[in-house]
């Protein structure tokens, strides 16, 4: 007998990313990438997926054998707000997409059953599957982006809350009093720490008048300074951007912390191009921790980078689809 | 065919409580309470609770008929921290146990089976089974006293994590670089809002040289001022304290802002001896938790006083017996 696929679909800001997964939940057997184009919006991005898709799904099965039958269906990942129920896309402030029914799009072209879910749940749901916290009890995701965002995988189950909102990690408040952050609230963990507002950290100091080589990697123009270009100047010995990075990692663990107490899980896995910066952020983050949850929580606890930095997005996407959606096995 | 019963035992700092639980979760039959002599030791408090079950069964089977057959175990709660699986208090400031084995004492003590928990597990389950948050799919539970706890009942179980020390909201920073907690870390919630907090936050003020009553409740003797004075006050129409009163309200706003993004849940259900405020707390409460938390998740969630002041931690402790405790239908 063939094996039998699940086509994973990561919808991202910068990227648009389809794998075909087999059920074990193993490497894709055919992967596909594309840059999203923001301003051709949303029918067009569904074109592209599509096109990825059908393709992926043709080498797919040129390699191992099989039918179209044996591509049980579509998981789809996706910022939100979503509504998980309609399978509709509220809002994406890093696409402009408003009210746009994702799912029964990609399902319709692709004649396949669909699942939507948020592309932080996703991630998570792979690290439980086949990453970082596989099989645990209790795995808490955090995802370090753009923005930041979570998820929490109890029992085997992704928490979605009573109306699919859980687990918005980055927009806890660790400063009641703090700045400002874009959801309304003050001193939420993401006004610190999501790579745009690590950039904007790096660059209020560099403004106050620290040296760095930072400067010189973007030319004198600070705007260009990314998370990236911190990372990047760490690696080259700057001092300065060791101590954003320090910084950061404390930030982190503030938050860390509050998770581990909360949640008292056997593993935090954390993903997302910042976690690059491997021990440099791991190790002042662990530390963080140590000095503020309780101490029989911390033991019990793992704080780790992710296993599957390129896929766990379409991985976990087509897990969720194998978890939770309908098809005939 | 009589009626059957599992005993609830709430032990707490100030009293000891005893009840006769119906299996459906009704108003006990027979209730028992007795303050606690914290100098006395564990031993002691043992017999007592012993003592008033004893004669709490007596009572209940005299009344409703039936023999000690019918009363099918004890469901103990107590602060924490606890190690569920052993049944042993590993440490209780407010009672100075350490290391004892409260749910075998008790269990041989009456020739009952015996299930032990958390105070504010037992509370948030009781209002989950028959309180102000029965039967919703997502429950958190924030309980305000000397402490500040919690509890979290997601599809009817509660959540306890890897090792049993899931929920502790009162420690959670909402001000990373704020004022030193008890437990070691800073900014906790329960720093500035539990009750002996908000007692020591309005001293502050009244040495500062705020206008008040309440030196004059406490004959000047100012350390004398706890939560219940402020709470005395502000009913006396005192500008100062229900100044107080509304910074503690913003401040658990804050916090509870956090558990809205965090659990998305139906219900948040506070209790404890502040919530007799009533909606002095409750209306700025909710303010601040719309004014930080997100908009749909707000719309999804009531936030309301405990309906089981008097009774929450003996109903839940028994809850939790029939729940998950072995015993014979």
């Amino acid at each position: 007998m063939s094996a039998r696929w699940v086509v994973g679909v990561d919808i991202g800001g910068t990227n648009l990313a389809v794998g075909v997964v087999p059920l074990d939940g193993g490497t894709p057997a055919a992967l596909r990438s594309s840059p999203t184009q923001v301003h051709l919006g949303p029918d067009a991005a569904v074109d592209e997926i599509v096109e990825m898709a059908e393709s992926a799904i043709s080498e797919t099965l040129e390699t191992h054998g099989g039918t179209r039958g044996h591509v049980l269906g579509v998981g789809i990942g996706c910022p939100g707000p979503l509504d998980l129920t309609e399978g509709v896309v509220l809002a994406t402030p890093n696409l402009g997409w408003v009210d746009y029914p994702i799912r029964r799009k990609i399902s319709d072209a692709l004649g396949l059953a669909a699942t939507l879910d948020n592309d932080a749940n996703c991630a998570t749901y792979a690290e439980w599957w086949r990453g970082a916290g596989r099989g645990v009890d209790v795995l808490v995701g955090l995802t370090l982006g753009t923005g930041i965002g979570g998820g929490l995988v109890l029992g085997g189950r992704l928490v979605r809350g009573a109306s699919g909102s859980a687990s918005e990690f980055g927009h806890t408040t660790i400063d009641f009093m703090g700045r400002r952050c874009a959801c309304g609230n003050y001193g939420c963990l993401e006004a610190y720490a999501s790579g745009p507002n690590i950039a904007a950290r790096a660059r209020e100091g560099l403004r106050a008048g620290y040296e760095s080589v930072l400067p010189s990697l973007v030319d004198g123009e600070l705007d260009r300074i990314t998370a990236v270009t911190v990372y990047d100047a760490l690696l080259l010995g700057d001092a300065y951007a060791r101590e954003v990075m320090t910084e950061t990692a404390k930030i982190l663990g503030a938050g860390v912390a509050n998770l581990v107490n909360l949640f008292n899980p056997q593993v935090v896995v954390v993903v997302g191009g910042v976690t690059r910066a491997g021990e440099h952020l791991f190790a002042p983050l662990r530390a963080e921790v140590r000095r503020r949850a309780f101490e029989a929580a911390v033991r019990a606890c793992r704080i780790v980078p992710g296993e599957l930095p390129e896929t766990a997005g379409i991985i976990g996407a087509a897990g969720i689809f194998i978890a939770e959606g309908e098809y005939t096995r």
